[in-house]
């Protein structure tokens, strides 16, 4: 995966004490999460497979997300900001959060009237890899 | 938006009928609806504001996630598959339906692991947009 694409936190706790640590961080910016995908839940139902804990949060901070649509309908497909929580050790989570400047750039090109949000975005995301690292220093 | 990052269809049917069509035509390729987005009672509810009929459905066809996120699992950062439905007139609705293969090359690069998984899972979008397509011409 491309270095850009992602902030990565690698956190030093459980796996559902990071979930909660990770949508705390996301609030402080705005985002609420308007999806929550359990995908081991999802393999082992589906596919009887077993799987390690991993969660995809669809993060959505409404006021960006309504200035990205209204300028170009089409990045409702890259909505919501995905942040992936993925279970690595007993007391060790890999977080992943979109990084929207480098999605957008890559999937869409530039654009004047996007640039302006993907920044405001991808600035919030950093701000909250930020608060997870200080998080893990902490510890 | 990159023309290829999506397979777009115009259909000739109202937002109602065409969110059912689109999902009857996702399941024939064994993608289910995991997430299903409101945009429009979103806003609503968290800004106020209006904002036309705008569904964002995301698709997973479980073998292939499962390929795919155990290849790379930074790969689920762009699952599930997005597919958009907005209303653009009374009986009008626009279907963009992701290349998944565009959107990993994309934001990805080409990795020989993904690319079997990447393929199979754009050439079903591909079959999606073409059963959409049909319904557009038989009406």
């Amino acid at each position: 995966m491309s270095q850009n694409l992602s902030f990565d936190v690698d956190l030093p706790l459980a796996f559902n004490d990071a979930v909660g640590r990770v949508k705390e961080a996301l609030k402080q910016e705005g985002f609420g999460i308007l999806t929550e995908i359990d995908l081991r839940a999802a393999f082992h139902e589906k596919l009887g497979r077993e799987f390690r804990p991993y969660a995809i949060l669809g993060a959505c901070n409404p006021p960006l997300a309504n200035q990205a649509v209204s300028a170009d309908p089409a990045v409702g497909l890259l909505l919501p900001c995905n942040v992936t929580v993925e279970s690595v050790g007993e007391q060790r989570t890999m977080v992943r959060l979109t990084n929207p400047e480098a999605l957008l750039a890559t999937a869409v090109g530039t654009s004047p009237a996007l640039a302006g949000v993907a920044r405001d975005a991808s600035e919030r995301m950093t701000r909250v890899a930020s608060t997870l690292t200080q998080t893990s220093g902490g510890l």
